[in-house]
């Protein structure tokens, strides 16, 4: 059986070093696991007054994560938390009240900065989030990509084994977690 | 003297009680304070490739908090964190790299809610931002403002005392933290 | 088949409402969980000095982990965080590096105080250190418990029914989780 | 003006390389600061049923910190969060209730870990606390010391310059913010 994963990349940038992550790890992943990134670009901001009659983009967005079997999260750090474009687009999916489309899936979460700390802080306060999006999320082998900006080589290959090995053992719990999952609520 | 005071409202929808708990704010603040809102419904998403040549909007509202003696925050929470559209607007004026516009500000922040918990998820998310972004920020007393949408009455006036009195004393310790802070990074 | 729940309640005092709240949902629990306080008190503070030659009291109590097949933490808030006696429970069952007796045990989280923030805090700060320790935990319902010190009567009955169905709803949907879980890690 | 800081090690083995930190750093402050350790090894479990009759480590431990004119905690991180021997010392400091003994006391964070994200869950779930506790704190610079087990030799000495000349900066940063609470609450 094959699962669709939605990657959600938290950074909107051309050649963001999350984008490159995501599309290397979809290149990388078990057989099980299809990665698709579901793009947040279009998104507009949320707005509960737009709730009764909402934006294309929101509409489309929804439906692009209902239709996904699990969500991998791959972020930057901004001001020591989750960046505004992709909590915006977490706010967009989760409303109205009673209708999220995060609701129940399994997801993993990859922060990546260029720095040391890897993202600690954008990787956690998304977690925080994800209780009440009812997601189960991936624990271990937690991700915090240091160095981020010198994993991925211009042919988007991964510039050494270990880290590469590293991602992929995390993909193959992402994977487990998804069956433990899968077909339920 | 008299600080000017932005406030950064965390919500963008028309009705907001946040909005609301801000012009109520400003109406019993001390005459040492002067609250006005400064906008961030005109602000577009953060985006590095755009930091050469910014948008209008980005540009206005660095000005706009660049202006100010201190910043007070007044949120609602959207799962369990920070709204990401005013996580966008803390990360458009944190940019480009050591100019923020957000540096030195002391600052303090009030979580609203219709709920019980008073927004303590967003509240100190956002309040670990307030670190990287090198703002004093108002300890005690903490503003967990629950059932904030039966607080204000449809003239705009606190509908008890007591939420009154406690607010107003926030706001008499935030003048005080605004002067020991004033004229100085 | 049932499953044995580890509780840990995160205070020691006698008349600790949280201690009341443990033995009352010990009474509620489905059929499928039989919850049983692990009690912390006996334990002294974590010290690696000693990890060669570890006190009783840690033995003792990573044993008492390691032979439940699920934990339930219910804790109150200290200062905004974690209990210190919680926390030092968490550190010694934690160690020595790479024996932790919490891994990969399925768990919940009930955070019980007096205010109407129901522990928010700590709730949420356990919740990032399950991660390290690679606990599938519970997401929804979250459980915020305010008003606890009147919840349960001097009998250890539920005071109300509401707050008896809802953490019965919580209890069942943690039964869920651990069947999910079950002879794996 | 000399001003005394308690420095609060969150650490109790021996060879801590936080207790090492702690020493380094006393040597290196500015003349404005005179650092001394405040012991938390001989305290015992905070427990709300001893407030009556408070054993007289609490007791002495109280009157050490309310004796000082600031803190600085340097603090490892067990499990992405504050050691439960350090968080037992600042329950026990902060009680009883109104009558606090970190109350209003200006600090600093600085974590410390062998690895390279510098005890980041520490750090902050320490300022969730610092909150509460009305401290006013360090913004910055941050404090993540990663490779802390390399910083200081077997003299007490920091083993390169830059990472002495950082925390000296830090120290001053830190002097300029007691001097702007001092004689205040």
């Amino acid at each position: 059986m094959t699962y669709n994963v939605a990657v959600v990349v938290g950074s909107i940038r051309k050649d963001s070093i999350n984008r490159k992550m995501a599309l290397a790890l979809a290149a990388i992943a078990p057989a099980s696991l299809k990665l698709e990134i579901a793009e947040i670009k279009p998104l507009s901001f949320y707005n509960q007054d737009l709730d009764a009659a909402p934006p294309q983009d929101w509409v489309d967005f929804r439906a692009r994560i209902k239709s996904a079997d699990a969500v991998l999260f791959v972020t930057p750090e901004y001001n020591r938390s989750v960046p505004g474009v992709l909590k915006n687009a977490i706010d967009v999916g989760s409303r109205p009240y009673g209708q999220s489309a995060w609701d129940g899936k399994p997801c993993a979460v990859i922060s990546v900065s260029p720095g040391a700390m890897g993202g600690f802080g954008a990787n956690h306060h998304l977690r925080q989030s994800l209780v009440f999006l009812n997601m189960p999320v991936l624990q271990q082998p937690e991700a915090y990509i240091g160095g981020g900006d010198k994993l991925i080589d211009e042919a988007g290959k991964f510039t050494n084994d270990k880290s590469r090995d590293f991602l992929q053992k995390i993909l193959q719990s992402f994977a487990t977690l998804i069956e433990k999952h899968a077909g339920q609520k």
